[in-house]
Parts: structure tokens; C-alpha cells; sequence
């Protein structure tokens, strides 16, 4: 027998949502989307994206890799910058259209590149007349230039 | 001066990453993917997406409005179900194409369609020969025909 990880083809609606199947719903351009927080502090590190070969290393080797939209090619996650993602566990929600993972994070624990624990350093404010502008909440954890010095 | 919301251009990468000004990237369709969180236990709930319609709704009235694909229309979460949700936070990630919400469920709590407070109500499970398949972990909060009674 293959062990080689294989995911089910799509069912109905039904089968989909309430079948315990593994069916990801990968997009015109073979992603998924990958949310992706910490397995202790629950926070929400990043959003990514997985093609099926990422979501199968994922799964593989329990060290979250995913899919660069604009290098495209696979990206393991801390490869550069030693902030890799220890996979503690993989979900998926109702239609298969998108994953969550919880993670541990190496290093600095710097899952953005810009230093930050997480992407969403940033929150949206709404000032007078209706003027959107965005707020920094988060301390950076690493110095982004020291985390890809190559850049 | 108009107090419709308004999205700032994008600019340069420094300026999307570091900036202030709040320039959400919508993909071809669009559309810009949004994370959904329980604001007190951090939950996440579903995985939707906006367009800048429904952002703008989103922020103008606080209540999570959100873009359907499938039915190609706005979709003001809980109409039906009466699950509305009070928006409390919205953020943004580096690059400015995902959008995280920290919203309060009304009613039965179920966010998910499914009577579920959360979509991602199934684990993925690796088993003997790498055989993937999805394990429930979760207990429903709603009966899935009594949030949609005429579906």
C-alpha cells in the first residue's frame, strides 16, 4: 500500500460537510486557504495559502509549509528566517474551502516577515467623518533586517 | 465632506506594510478573505469573504456583512438565523489582502450553517498508511433546520 498522503474526491453537499471524507476544495489556481495561530495563545499569526503538495509536506513531516503566490513555489516557513511552525494540529470547516492550523513557532517567534508575532499587527480605526485609517497595537519580537539578512 | 467610507490607494510595499493608510488588496473577483474570531474566547469562527461594499457596510454599521460566492449577493450574517455579529475589532495583516474580525454571536451562537458555534468543527486525522480523515470534536449549539426553518 502507498503511504503516501492522498486526499478524497468531492462528494455531495452533504458528504462534504457532515462525512468525515478529507476533501479540500482547492481554488482555479490549486490553493487553498490556510489560516494559521498559535496552539497556546490562540492568536492568529498569518493567513497563507496551500496547494496540494504543501497541504501533503504539511501533513507529512508536521512542519507547516506552504504555497508562495508570488514566488511561486513552496515556501517552508522558516527556512530563512528559523521561525518555522511545529503542526499541532490541522482543521478544516464546513464546505473544505479552507484550513486552520495551530502551531508552535521557532525562534523569535516572529511569524510575520515585518517582526511582528503576527500579521495582524494592525488594527482598522474609524475617525471623524468616516475616515478609515489603521493603528499599530503590537510590539515587534525580531528585527525584520536580522531575520532575512539576505533580503 | 461625505461620510462614506473610503479605502485609501495602494501604494508602495513599505507604505502597505508599514503605513497607516487603510488600502485593502480585493483579488480579480473583488474580494478580500475574512477571518472571523468569538471576541472573548478567541474562537475562530468561519472564513468568508467581503467585497468593498460589504466592508464598508461592515464598518459603517458594525454588524458583519459579508460577500456570498455562491449566491453572488450580499450576505448579512444572521438574517435568516438571526446569528448576527457585533463587529469589535477589525484588523489587517501585512499586505493588506485579509481582513480579521473580533465579533460578539447573538441567539444560539452557532456561526456555522451546520448549528455549529464554529466552521471548523472537524480535526484531520492521520491514521495507519497515512490514510487522512476527519474527526468531529465539536457539539452543535443550534439545530442546523431550525436556524434555516424555509430552507
Amino acid at each position: 500500500m502507498s503511504d503516501e498522503i492522498q486526499f478524497s474526491a468531492r462528494g455531495d453537499k452533504t458528504e462534504v460537510e457532515l462525512g468525515s471524507n478529507f476533501a479540500p476544495l482547492f481554488n482555479d489556481d490549486g490553493l487553498i486557504v490556510c489560516i494559521t495561530t498559535d496552539a497556546d495563545s490562540a492568536e492568529i499569526l498569518m493567513v497563507a495559502w496551500m496547494n496540494a503538495e504543501a497541504l501533503a509536506e504539511t501533513i507529512e513531516t508536521g512542519i507547516a509549509c506552504y504555497w508562495s503566490r508570488s514566488r511561486k513555489k513552496l515556501w517552508r516557513k522558516g527556512e530563512t528566517s528559523g521561525s518555522s511552525q511545529s503542526v499541532l494540529e490541522i482543521r478544516t470547516d464546513c464546505d473544505q474551502d479552507a484550513l486552520l492550523l495551530r502551531v508552535r513557532v521557532a525562534n523569535s517567534g516572529a511569524s510575520c516577515h515585518q517582526g511582528y508575532r503576527s500579521c495582524f499587527y494592525r488594527q482598522v480605526n474609524v475617525g471623524e467623518d468616516n475616515q478609515v485609517s489603521l493603528k499599530f497595537t503590537e510590539e515587534r519580537v525580531a528585527d525584520p533586517d536580522k531575520l532575512y539578512p539576505n533580503k
